[in-house]
């Protein structure tokens, strides 16, 4: 079996490892996660990796240096999902680097670094509120506050680490120092459509684009739909209508900004009851953290003139905010080295969705290589990658890290 | 304990019974309203009625008239009830109904005619897309393909009816023969303001307005929230969110119509997944059956418009249609001079919600008399009929049901 069919099998297995028998579906902390922990694991010691779990669930695959107090290569990815997504978002990113490491010891290269492979747990922010804590920690950024951050069952992330094995005190100690880390590299699919667009498998990320998530909580009166007169309403509803529209215009208005109303829930509703609260998730991105920032104020401005003007109660918060993450210009240029010797054109552009490489955004370098994914799709059932892509990508990514290694 | 005491008292009684602890809900067919339907049949037992579970789950006390094959007269209305709702829409006009005949028996009042109180338990059509099936299998309209409707579980009526003890099959033999009914008198709390701004506690109802019930199926294209831009998006909730407040603005365009998008959702939802899909409910009402259907085709129009502007797919179907239901003028006249008789003024409205009573349309004869509540609200943990306002009911139904018997 060629190294990508290898990749691609694993991915399949991984595949079935949900929390939802319908589809994929492998929220951060939840039972599915922690099979997955436990297959990546035994991949990763086949692969003759050490493996140990961290405090914020991160799975850490270790090979030593050659040197000991060798600096550390991280790679990775990460393995949770969002509700009903596709199995190549994360997992490709974790799976190509164990393969990567298992076809440089099988051609028996030894590296003079140490190198780590880390399968975050965190990614997606579908279960809590804020995310990246796994990457965060490593990167030591971790926010303690993330602790307390509960899920829609009321379970604090804090128990809920606790419930899968972890012990969340000891996150703090998982920083590593920079002075020893050589810099973070993720494979990841683009998730979007201009590689396909360009007609090649394989790019360059120069920049993960900065991202403000929240929540906006609409609070009117329930009434009956039959007996209460339409201008005595004061429909949760209808203003978060006027919410999603004004959202929307406000994304269009700028490029290489997007923003979304993910999540639109009534609680309690029903055919016959006018809606008395609607709570409505926001997310705001760009390249450029000004626009951002400006979006971010016109949506919560619009917000208040809408609330003001049909009388309900409106309360928008901003609970996670990361700024524009730039690539590593030096890891960039390693990695055009590596495209260009495997024959590929070096394609740089930036990323619109987040990624675990941006919590290390002033701390460590990074860079990420962008697979082309058919039709920009992601987070969907059918999301692909083809197997000659992913060859591809296991090729340059082996090459970056011997070649690395000999720069390093 | 006064009469409208011992009801107050029996409704905080029934208002303990429900599928949520956190507050009212009793669904149709749930296992609280199968306790439901125990506790009313004691107390119909203790007022000397004979009780029965008919096949579409009402539950029937009946009391024989003097004479042999008297007319009957029928008195009712339902037990249960929407999410979260309140303890006086439905309950009120069957405890009430007991009540009464209580007192008659007690003061040694010999009805000449049949009276049975009916306990329905499908008036508010959360759980199946259609309802009131129980009252109109006692009008002779039940329709046979109400027993195909499935909730959202994936359940039929008819499994869930079997599940209840009931035998679907038995359902058409209910259709009362209308010779032999006197009429249907259902006493409710208005559930609007009307009777609150008058400063009046009963009202007799003219007509229930007709009303309109169904889905709108949007379906557009998921994609990640990050990387699909604003210009390639099919976001079915942004489409939602234009008819929303289409349906609110046609809704708002003729008076005594209304129109309500009580149901918005979005399976797989996430903060950072662009809506693919979106279902909504639609319920529209009116008093004049043509500005209804006018209503109805200017939302369908609407509809197909922002579908075709968005590129995605709609799919608007009507499950439930009831055209407005006059009320009994004779009844309606019984009523006044019951009222006069117990000294109230005798004021006439219509009601803006449906009923069970409007079962009975070209059927059977059928009133219904209004009782205030507090603010117009209903279907809420808050809502609330005085003692006072329900003493003044209850006097009310006792004078009519010994006089009709008179006139009878």
């Amino acid at each position: 079996m060629s190294g990508a069919a290898r990749i691609v099998a694993r991915l399949h297995e991984l595949n079935g490892v949900s929390d939802d028998e319908a589809g994929l579906t492998r929220l951060t902390l939840s039972p599915a996660h922690k099979r997955a922990v436990g297959m990546v694991s035994g991949w990763m010691q086949e692969a003759g990796l050490a493996t140990r779990l961290d405090g914020a669930a991160t799975l850490v695959g270790r090979q030593e240096g050659l040197k000991p107090n060798a600096k550390t290569l991280l790679l990775g990815s990460h393995i949770d999902s969002v509700r009903n997504g596709g199995m190549y978002d994360g997992p490709l990113g974790i799976v190509i680097a164990i393969e990567a490491l298992d076809r440089l010891r099988a051609r028996g290269v030894k590296l003079p670094f140490a190198v780590e492979v880390l399968a975050f747990g965190d990614e997606e922010g579908v279960r809590f509120s804020t995310s990246l804590t796994g990457s965060r920690a490593v990167a030591g950024v971790f926010d303690e506050a993330c602790l307390e951050t509960r899920d829609a069952a009321g379970v604090s992330r804090r128990q809920a680490l606790e419930a899968f094995g972890c012990d969340p005190s000891s996150i703090a100690q998982e920083a590593r120092d920079p002075a020893g880390v050589l810099g973070y590299l993720e494979v990841h699919i683009e998730q979007g459509p201009v590689l396909e667009a360009r007609g090649l498998p394989l790019g360059i990320v120069t920049a993960i684009n900065g991202a403000s998530r929240g929540e906006i909580v609409i609070t009117g009166a329930a009434g009956h739909s039959g007996t209460l007169p339409m201008n005595m309403r004061r429909d949760a509803a209808a203003a978060g209508a006027e919410i999603v529209l004004a959202v929307e215009e406000i994304g269009a208005g700028k490029p290489d900004l997007v923003a979304t109303i993910g999540r639109f829930e009534i609680r309690n509703s029903a055919v016959n009851v006018v809606p008395g609260n609607a709570t409505l998730s926001v997310d705001v991105r760009s390249s450029r953290d000004e626009d951002r920032a400006v979006a971010v104020e016109e949506i919560a401005s619009r917000v208040q003139e809408i609330a003001m003007r049909r009388s309900v109660k409106t309360d928008m918060t901003i609970s996670y905010d990361m700024p524009a993450a730039p690539c590593d210009s030096g890891m960039m240029d390693s990695l055009e080295r590596a495209l260009k010797r495997c024959g590929h054109e070096a394609f740089r552009l930036p990323s619109g969705a987040g990624h675990d490489a941006m919590s290390f955004r002033d701390r460590m370098p990074h860079a990420m290589l962008f697979v082309r994914c058919r039709g920009g799709v992601s987070h969907r059932p059918d999301e692909f990658a083809s197997e000659a892509d992913i060859a591809s990508a296991l090729a340059v990514l082996e090459d970056f890290i011997e070649t690395f290694g000999a720069e390093a």
